[in-house]
């Protein structure tokens, strides 16, 4: 573990850039730069809005008394969509691939333009529904074929699901999984009533079958047949709680793989009726296949995009079951009950470039700069959510974890004292027609380096991924310890993160500094599991 | 002129590509790549749309019917904004200025995602007012301090104020001209009845009175005294048709720069009272001072953004003027008769980084990447076009040219036949609810060199333009032969333009360098200009 690497580096730049910001009281007027309060020694800091939170806790009671049961839940997640994929993000039709139902979603709820996730897959999957870092549970990285884990990660960690489930809530997981598929790993292992999907990537299932693109595997029996016993699961699966496993149809080509998430939307479409119609709230997260390289036309579908590319097809695919979905709960009758969130996973892959996704930012998924890890997000809820609203405030993805227990009406006293958790609260941010973040900073991790932290619009980097060659940001890509001085862009000047204002155009250098240093001393204080990923 | 290389290099390619497609009748469902036809020589071939036309043709006769005269023309032309800089452009709040009004402006009528301007200024307004490119007119590049013109370039050009006015419009320029101060080339002199404003751009004004960013000059006596008589006009000008010019208020300081807009769109607001009241229908060109570098904070103004850098308080600004603008017409009663065109010269400006303007694109003001000449567009006229239109389809500012004269009932028989008109008429494509654009390519040039082209979803460069240095594109950027193949974009798949999908990946490279080669040849036909710029 490098982490004292980055403790270290991180306390010899405060000795370079001059002490940190301290926290005394503050002459009238002011505000302090860093206007987070830690609750407790193992929560994550929140900036205290208290008329806000009242005026929520108010409009969440009176729809409770309307409604007479407890909220909906529902997450939608794409598979390494990139923030300027979608039209209300500046790409759609603009790039190829119209995208109509998200972009009503944004315009119907809240849209959040500084949103983020970790950096690769698995990462921000497990931190979502741990309210914790990738660092901290040790799903540090994606897990791929043959990847042997020494110590199931999720033997101690209490899950979303889990949490939900004991509340009272029925809880779904529909699509791709990705956090582990051995037993015990598994959705329905870890606190979802069921679970209906497939547990890898895309790719991971269709190099199988795809001859064009993987001629070496394909067309050489011997190795294709070592796949069958060691390779990840290509059947669709159908999961419940207790253990009970069904393997249902395989993909046995390219066309199946391109059917995947059709198959999916329609088990959703059908499960929202009978969650609808059932005596408990629900919590669905539904995890489309699509964008993930590679991608596949559904070939029972008329062309959906302007410039037919597969990815761009995939995009608009989506585009299309986000609205049967949304257009589900609205016949459901459970619009007016239910929070969606609509939300990518990491930025876009780009080594399946030309058939790649779109990011405005700088880098990629597997960087931490704003390409890799800002991500579409956005809040709807019917008579909740203000219609309209934009909000360029901080908000980590792993926000919906406590989010949603609040929501749940779950308290957090139930969560083990003994480790550190990472989620905010955004109940009232999400849903006070003025609504602030509650969060002040977020932080990027890549494996187990503390690369970058973002605190108003500064973002500070004290190291970062570069890659070799224009796209291929994974494949081609090395970590860096920056130089004499941290990496500081301010992201309203420079959202492309290409200049550094550093030290001398910038007074906040020492203090954002001063965060991430305290968010690295957490790790002392609770040390991070080691799962042997 | 080295016109005729790029016209050899062009042919080199056709040849290296293959045979340009030829224009054989189509089979039945086949639509050609190149669906332009020409009207005659000397006019850019456009996409023919007969019940398009027709539809509005009969739209804009119903409402001249109700109105009882021809539409107002307003053009409202910030200066070296960013594609990214607004909010519906993917800016405004995340970077720091919010936009409201001009995002209203675009909900409330049609945004253009491919709206093309010129690389630089000069280039820009002198096309959008003779409908002709640059390299055809003589005015290739910024006309800066000291610049000697050797023969006018306006003195048989047939300006659009000119037309108009001719065809009974009143006729308004007021703020930034940047065509010439000379008499003969000031706005007065080449059509308009009335110029309000000022001749150069603001840094031209602002070094004689920023001490702080140009000591060498304002500390310096006796080089400040050489600008008293050589240096661009730093007073406000009031000119009127027939030659009379008043000399008003000198810029003084930096704060009388800063409070430059706010003069101007007070004088535009009480003049659209007294235009909306008179017998005429008018043609009104507001040109703002801001964004150009340098910017400085309005100081009657309270900070308008979250950012406070003095760019961004210099979008901010422009916003609140554009809302004032439109609110003007609105209280003058002449919203319904109007058509509002809002866009900028060319991108951002990037060398007076960190406070400059955004672009998500490759490349800046300078550069015929994306980031130098897309720009953003909207049209809105209330009843005429349909709120929350968008459209991605190639519109160049030039195109405002022969639409005004559409919209004026103006005659093109009117002009001249000895020269090339690079203009499209898109009366048809901004007013219908579906309108598709006329236009079928953009030309892109610096200078003299003949440099790319934009066709569908693709862009062709057989130049260049890169920098040395990031965000220095303008100073230390040179222009480059493209290798052994032009390099060719696909901009659906990669807006960034980074990586080439060339011959091996597409199939239409040998279509578009035809396109490209025919316009090069309308240079042979009607040879350009010398004007000694």
């Amino acid at each position: 573990m490098r982490l004292n690497f980055a403790l270290a580096a991180a306390a010899a730049m405060i000795a370079l850039a001059g002490s940190a910001a301290h926290c005394s009281a503050a002459p009238a007027g002011a505000e302090a730069f860093d206007r987070s309060v830690a609750s407790a020694d193992n929560f994550e800091p929140a900036i205290p809005h208290p008329e806000q939170d009242a005026a929520v806790k108010a409009k969440l009671a009176q729809l409770r008394d309307k409604v007479g049961r407890r909220p909906n839940i529902v997450w939608l997640v794409v598979d390494d969509m990139g923030y300027g994929d979608p039209g209300c993000y500046g790409g759609g039709a603009v790039i190829g691939a119209a995208t109509p139902h998200i972009d009503q979603l944004a315009a119907g709820g809240l849209k959040l333009t500084s949103c983020y996730a970790q950096q690769t897959c698995t990462p921000t999957r497990s931190a979502i529904l741990t309210g914790r870092l990738p660092m901290r549970t040790g799903l540090t990285r994606p897990i791929l074929a043959g990847d042997k884990i020494t110590k199931n990660p999720w033997a101690d960690e209490v899950s979303l699901a889990r949490l939900l489930s004991d509340a009272g809530y029925s809880t779904l997981l529909c699509g791709k999984w990705h956090v582990g598929e051995e037993e015990g790993m598994r959705p329905h292992d870890v606190g979802f009533d069921e679970f209906y999907g497939y547990y890898p990537a895309q790719k991971e299932i269709s190099q199988r079958v795809d001859e064009r693109r993987y001629p070496g595997l394909v067309r050489d029996p011997r190795r294709l047949a070592a796949f069958e016993g060691a390779g990840p699961e290509d059947h669709l699966t159908h999961g419940f709680k207790g253990g009970r496993t069904e393997r249902l149809a395989q993909i046995r080509s390219i066309q199946d793989m391109g059917r995947a998430d059709a198959v999916l939307t329609e088990f959703t479409v059908e499960k929202i009726k009978q969650l609808a119609a059932g005596d408990k709230p629900f919590f669905l997260e539904h995890c489309f296949m699509k964008v993930h390289c590679d991608n596949f036309r559904n070939p029972d579908l008329a062309s959906l995009s302007e410039s037919k590319y597969p990815y761009k097809e995939a995009v608009s695919e989506v585009d299309m079951h986000v609205g049967a979905i949304v257009d589900a709960l609205d016949q459901a009758g459970v619009l007016e009950n239910t929070l969606i969130f609509f939300t990518s996973d990491n930025g876009p892959q780009m080594d399946a470039w030309p058939d790649a996704g779109y990011t405005p930012f700088r880098g990629a998924k597997g960087t931490t700069f704003e390409g890799g890890v800002r991500v579409p997000g956005i809040a709807s809820w019917k008579g909740m959510i203000q219609p309209g609203r934009v909000s360029n405030d901080v908000f980590d993805l792993m926000d919906l974890f406590g989010t949603a227990l609040t929501l749940a009406g779950a308290s957090t006293d139930a969560l083990p004292a003994d480790r550190y958790y990472d989620f905010v609260d955004q109940t009232s941010f999400l849903l006070h027609d003025q609504g602030r973040s509650n969060r002040e900073a977020a932080y990027f991790w890549w494996g187990s380096e503390l690369m970058a932290c973002r605190m108003h619009e500064y973002k500070i980097h004290v190291k970062v991924v570069l890659s070799q060659a224009p796209h291929m940001h994974i494949d081609l890509s090395v970590v860096n310890d920056v130089g004499l001085a941290p990496w500081f862009f301010n992201l309203h000047v420079d959202p492309k993160e290409e200049m550094t204002v550093g030290h001398r155009l910038d007074p906040w250098m020492a203090t954002v500094i001063g965060k991430l240093k305290a968010h690295a001393a957490t790790f002392k204080t609770y040390p991070p599991k080691q799962i042997g990923l």
